[in-house]
């Protein structure tokens, strides 16, 4: 039995076959400590050098800036924690966004346990921040805004860079949680205006447990924990010289390679969608229609349960939204704040593409998804019910 | 022209070949996230179960007492800013000694900063810590003692069943960090009767960018970041499957070698440093002569500064401290903490031998440092001086 079509990108992505090349030397023989004086040392400092600069140049930045974290959680943390603290006498109020990844929301709901107020601006239907909520949230005690780059459960892609120029102008200091827009549409730090923004190496084809932030020259920022000095002691620690010269590899590749497989991944993914929509009546997509990322596709599903549904469809590797959510957490807390609840919110399904996919892979996949809309639906129809549709 | 004679294990270990080949197929096929719901998740969740599995199975503990991290940094903050702070509320002091790793003291300083009390016991002149002494340093309200297990500059071992016990005795839970021994000599918790424990997988032939921290079951902590609630949400952040894998097998290697390993490490390191002895009258060794790791020699060369000693020798690839110093720190910290000083602590180096370390490999490093060393002395001796010794 062959594996099944892999269509979570957005929970994470393969690790790519030139990334792993470029791993392996520091995984072999080029295995020295970067603070190490000797050729060992050395060789290691500058892959790591090199991948800094690599990464700075995915996202317009000066390889200075970068300060890599073992995750995007991390840097997340780094970027809140470290700034509300920072900050901490110029205020205590912080404001965010309705749709953000637990870890943006889940700092937030710490500094919040220890005496901050923060402020949840909202999103409309189509999962956006409206620009005029955010200039009535600030205040002269705010500390920070964090508001996404795009949403990992429907793709939306928020107005970062009116926003941002919002928090700015009341001299605010502006985080972006870039994780899942990085690669899969253009983030330059100078066109957004933000002052930190995070990347997540595992959703651009690098390695699970990697991720940076991005810090501009005089953002305040205190480090979450303290030791050797790397990092220019705002993230201390022995480098993970093989995830760095992977990341600084995969967001090289990011860059080439964007202008060609942002247009083929939205063609494949709008494929996908009609194929879907044709045999499937009454099917929604969740989210904006164009101000998405181009490899995201949120649908809910008449008359099923998201979870039944991918359980029936064995061959398609897919997800009911964030994998952060799967074990356990509260589903459906993106598309509540879309105001998307009931059947809608339970029939949703996230579908997202990624560099491998093939057309084939979406033929069989979307095969294999009305048949298990079929099968599920069929069986919910109450005996003697007239059957129309099929 | 070959690479220089690896001779700075205790700096950083190459990864195991056998921890390579494990690894890879989580960098290639297996790369699903360990939250996700099918089976490219399901496959990465269990090879994370495993290596936790592993991992406890190094130290003689259960698999659900292990917390992986980012960096051995990481889980020593970990360890003292989360225990410290969940304890806040009965006492304010802090217990460490005048050897630890900036990882260990960096954190207690800042929490010194934040209005705690710090106490650092001394050692001795080999590098020990004196049971009595942290008898006397505990108080009332002492909330955390932290003492290394074996220092990875001169490579004391500090009698830790003795001083767990002790602090035991006051009810004060005790750390360890065990970087620098696991892999080394027996690193087993029940043994050792503490309550947290740090591992630093590039010690042991896994990749940088890994670590773990056992805590014991009941011990309170905080989680230095919030988020998605991986690892019990003490450390949230998409797995570093890959590294996990990695640290994993290399804890099982570590256990199943170490009983031939340790023996055959010491004997080359003493014949090493006989060799040295043979030719450099004045050598001295530092640290303590049996409780010591058995890979690490610490030796002062008579006349000399040790940087200059390994600038010269340039196919010898050492270190004069740890290498989180390198880069400009404060040189001779621990040697000054046990009294060494002055000429002798000048002509330092740390030489430590690994799992591919050969006889052959000694042979010419010792013969290189012997040339370097009388090198250096000749030109170090005024002009018309009578030459005795050589």
């Amino acid at each position: 039995m062959s594996d099944p079509i892999y269509l979570d990108y957005n929970a994470t992505t393969p690790v790519d076959p030139e990334v792993v090349e470029a791993m392996l030397p520091y995984l072999r023989g080029h295995f020295g400590n970067p603070s190490s004086d000797h050729l060992y040392g050395q060789r290691a400092a500058e892959a790591v050098a090199r991948a800094r600069g690599e990464v700075a140049g995915l996202i317009g930045a000066e390889s200075d800036q970068v300060i890599f974290t073992g995750c995007a959680t991390e840097a997340n943390n780094l970027a809140i924690q470290g700034t509300a603290r920072a900050r901490r006498d110029r205020g205590r109020h912080l404001i965010t966004s309705a749709v953000e990844h637990p870890s943006v929301a889940e700092p937030l709901r710490r500094l919040a346990a220890e005496g901050w107020e923060v402020t949840v601006v909202p999103v409309d239907n189509n999962g956006r921040v409206e620009p005029g909520s955010l200039e009535e949230a600030l205040r002269p005690d705010t500390a920070l805004v964090s508001i996404m780059h795009a949403n990992n459960e429907v793709g939306a892609i928020q107005p970062i860079a009116e926003l941002a120029h919002i928090a700015r102008a009341h001299g605010v200091p502006f985080h972006t949680d870039a994780a899942q827009s990085a690669g899969k549409i253009p983030v330059d730090v100078e066109a957004l205006g933000v002052d930190l923004l995070t990347l997540a190496g595992h959703k651009f084809y690098a390695p699970k447990g990697v991720g940076a932030l991005w810090v501009c020259p005089g953002t305040p920022l205190e480090p979450l924990f303290a030791g050797g000095g790397q990092e220019r002691a705002f993230r201390p620690g022995t480098e993970n010289v093989p995830h760095l010269v992977a990341l600084g590899t995969a967001a090289r590749l990011a860059r080439v390679r964007l202008e060609e497989e942002a247009p083929r991944l939205r063609v494949m993914r709008d494929r996908l969608y009609r194929w879907l929509a044709k045999d499937i009546p009454g099917l929604i997509l969740n989210g904006h229609p164009d101000e998405r990322l181009p490899n995201t596709l949120n649908l809910s599903f008449p008359g099923v349960d998201g979870r039944e549904l991918l359980g029936r469809a064995k061959d398609v590797a897919a997800s009911v939204g964030a994998a952060c959510h799967a074990a356990g957490g509260p589903a459906g807390g993106v598309l509540g704040a879309m105001g998307i609840a009931g059947a809608r919110a339970r029939g949703a399904v996230r579908l997202s593409v990624g560099r491998p996919t093939t057309e084939r892979d979406l033929e069989r996949a979307a095969a294999e998804l009305v048949a298990a809309w079929r099968s599920l639906t069929a069986v919910q129809v109450p005996p003697g019910t007239p059957r129309t549709d099929r």
